[in-house]
């Protein structure tokens, strides 16, 4: 089934532990549809300025990315500058130049009104509800939100977590979200907003999914050198929506396998700087990986 | 098959996250032999001060412990004082007095030398070192360390590491001893100094066991409540190694198990105060959680 993403597409420049990016394609949209176009097919919605090169619209033109839904304005592409220090899981802004991306209006082309899962990156609440209105029932939403709009705009984001099917988030967001330090108990918290699932990302330490009735935790796949932690978290969200769309089934069982293939997916991600990694990787890896997690984690 | 343990038994004062602790029964090597002792026969080899509690001695008693090699010195027992803070990770230590501990020369007791299965807590590598030289041959040896003592006398304790079959120290203890700011580099390194094994430990993340050929990765039983996060690890380390001294078998699947069996045994320890939970926890309860635990990572 096929997959509709809503988020940034954004020039990165990065200084990262395994070097730096320049100006390099980035954006929670970009990393997660193209983790997500591994297993199923991404139509994405954002924008990018006139001065957006053609090159790194390539990227997404190769694996199949629907790019009807990337609207082209006169300005310039959202631009986000951020280094990592000693610990590796907090990414560090420098400089964030909104450019076209301050009055991005997501309009969702009336082809990919029906797609039945649906991927609402960190975007304003306000425009993450105006696109839920452009869709035809979708089957399955996944909602990501940031600190920013939680400290801004909790009322808005309630809204749209009380229609999601799985809120997605990191522990940090977790915890200041839900108002508890125990992360459990902050998902549990949240569960109570509305949403079928709660999955927390934790970085290196992996993740863990809640339902009211059950609990899955997993641990990231160990790697002994991370280049560049940008976008791991959205490369997560794509290989988790991308395998629970490919095989269309939404029962906690496969949830579960879901989280597992997008903490493999986001493992590859960090091997490499910017999206280079991701951007190669094929499933038979993500396959590979995945079984040996298994193996791994299994006592 | 028997354990041997040697560390410390303290009596802790603690501000906790589910309250407080006052001179209640504490140290490495406690923690350690209420962990075990569920799963096998644990003879310590510590010291304490004439001032040590009977009640506080009845505790061992009540478990079954050996306590020939618990020396009674005429002085004040160890005590230690710390509390905990946002991050229920780290214990801020307000004060230490060694007491009698401060010239804990252990002594192995003849009955106790053949102990197949030896648990070296963190006191000094030289002592460390000095109960090797006292015992017949054990079969498997795990090695505990801190901090302390990879800042002062990390030649002694290479030497010591070099003789152990596992090493198990924390996920802080791991970086700074390896060198490196990657947990899995850090354990890649210590591997080089000799053990056939790494454990990591990682608090509410879970742990990590290393071999030359293989990896094993096990998130935390999640909880949504810590007490007391006291004593987490050597309750890590003594479910661990009673888990494979009362299997007697050290293949590296069965080391995978008796690392959830730590985890297992850990995450009851920190549900109470002090020592209260793992003195009144069972085989069975174990045994329950350690299946859900299996059921909450399988996918």
């Amino acid at each position: 089934m096929s997959i509709l993403a809503v988020g940034s597409v954004a020039l990165d420049t990065v200084k990262a532990p395994g070097g730096s990016v320049d100006e390099g394609l980035g954006g929670s949209a970009t990393y997660f549809s193209l983790a997500a176009s591994l297993f199923a097919p991404v139509a994405v919605v954002a924008v990018v300025g006139d001065d957006f090169p053609e090159e790194a619209f390539q990227i997404f033109v190769e694996r199949g990315v629907d790019c009807a839904g990337l609207e082209r304005r006169a300005g310039r592409t959202f631009r986000w500058c951020g280094r990592y220090e000693d610990d590796v899981n907090v990414a560090i802004t420098e400089k964030t130049e909104l450019g076209v991306f301050d009055e991005f209006r997501p309009v969702v082309p009336e082809s990919c009104r029906d797609h039945p899962y649906v991927a609402l990156g960190n975007i304003d609440p306000l425009l993450q509800l105006a696109v839920l209105e452009q869709l035809n029932g979708p089957k399955f939403v996944a909602v990501d939100t940031m600190n920013y709009w939680i400290d801004r705009q909790r009322d808005d984001l309630a809204e749209v977590i009380a229609r999601a099917d799985v809120l997605v988030v990191n522990d940090a967001e977790a915890k200041m979200l839900g108002g508890e330090a125990n992360l459990l108990a902050a998902m549990t918290r949240l569960l109570e907003l509305g949403p079928r699932y709660v999955l927390a990302k934790k970085g290196e330490h992996g993740a863990v999914l809640m339902a009211r009735d059950f609990e899955f935790v997993l641990p990231a796949f160990p790697l002994r050198e991370v280049a560049d932690p940008t976008g791991a978290g959205d490369s997560f969200a794509g290989g988790f929506l991308g395998y629970l769309a490919a095989s269309d089934d939404t029962s906690p069982a496969n949830l579960c396998r879901a989280v597992a293939y997008g903490a493999t997916v986001a493992s590859f991600a960090v091997e490499g700087l910017g999206i280079s990694r991701l951007a190669k990787l094929t499933r038979d890896e993500v396959e590979e990986r995945l079984e040996r997690l298994g193996d791994m984690t299994r006592f």
